[in-house]
């Protein structure tokens, strides 16, 4: 199995497409599974179509479901950062992709995002892992 | 690692039964993980219980965290559309189940399930994938 | 692919740490891939770190996204348990961790967690696989 290890910039945004990362990780290798893996307790991965307004509607869907306010037992940080400690739980930070003769195996419409609402990191790490024949 | 890109009708159902299709795909294989992948923006994949009612259970759930009303800023298609397209961050549609001697180790109560609210499109895709011992 | 079906005892807690489970039966192991399954209908796994207040919190936002009344139309059980039989849509009981020279390459704040609000069940059986390097 090859990994590597990843720094990416997320900057201030709630949303950062990681497909490029994920389709240069897996160029050149053969058929097998890419696994997409964030070792963060306060991001997830998610499949979604991006550039139609989605990712705005996201950040609104996560502060419905977790709330930023003062309801959390979790309470380092800044107001609601508990939130952020519940969002790997409904977005998991574990994610597999196909790949056939190195292409991910992607729809047409979907991205891999890592989806961070705690700003306050503006670098995460991201391990990319690759299992396929030998 | 076998792959195969099969059509799922789903008609007008919100919540399809892909257990069958799973068990077809793994018969006669070994020991490994079978890998059950959407390559759509706008459906995802559960592992739950079938016929005793939580099928309106999870229409009504889903309708909950996720009305279809013209809150969302990805607008196209009919109202509520955008409520789709967020579906797969919460229920991600891509899920792997170990297989032993060619049999999924589902529990007695497991089915996996296609979840897709958007009715609009009666076929989907479906990518099953087998990565096990060569 | 070796497997092994363990037996995890919950009791009566909703959130149960499986990383100890996980690190041990991946000693030892090369570089590969471990996978995390619950054979139950009516339990998920999550990454999350422990300790610090977000056990109680994720037990409350289980109760807003799922309240335990009688809305369901699985109604077998105590009142509210149709909701423990939603709960493996939105937090899915498989899970995979990327492991090196034996080692769950997990971040400093994250273990995997058996959800668990359907406390009628004091043990309940967790499958684990690792596929690697051959």
């Amino acid at each position: 199995m090859d990994s590597e290890l990843i720094e990416v910039h997320t900057g201030s945004r709630k949303v950062t497409d990681l497909t490029a990362f994920i389709r240069r990780f897996c160029s050149g290798r053969g058929d097998g599974l890419c696994h997409v893996f964030l070792p963060h307790a306060t991001a997830g991965l998610g499949i979604m179509e991006l550039g139609s307004g989605s990712e705005t509607d996201l950040e609104a869907l996560i502060d419905r479901v977790l709330p930023r306010d003062d309801r959390y037992r979790h309470r380092h940080g800044s107001t609601g950062h508990g939130a952020d400690h519940l969002l790997p739980v409904l977005v998991q930070p574990s994610l597999m992709v196909p790949v056939l003769s190195g292409t991910p195996q992607l729809g047409t419409w979907q991205s891999v995002v890592l989806v961070d609402p705690n700003v306050d990191n503006p670098v995460r790490s991201l391990r990319l892992s690759f299992l396929g024949d030998r």
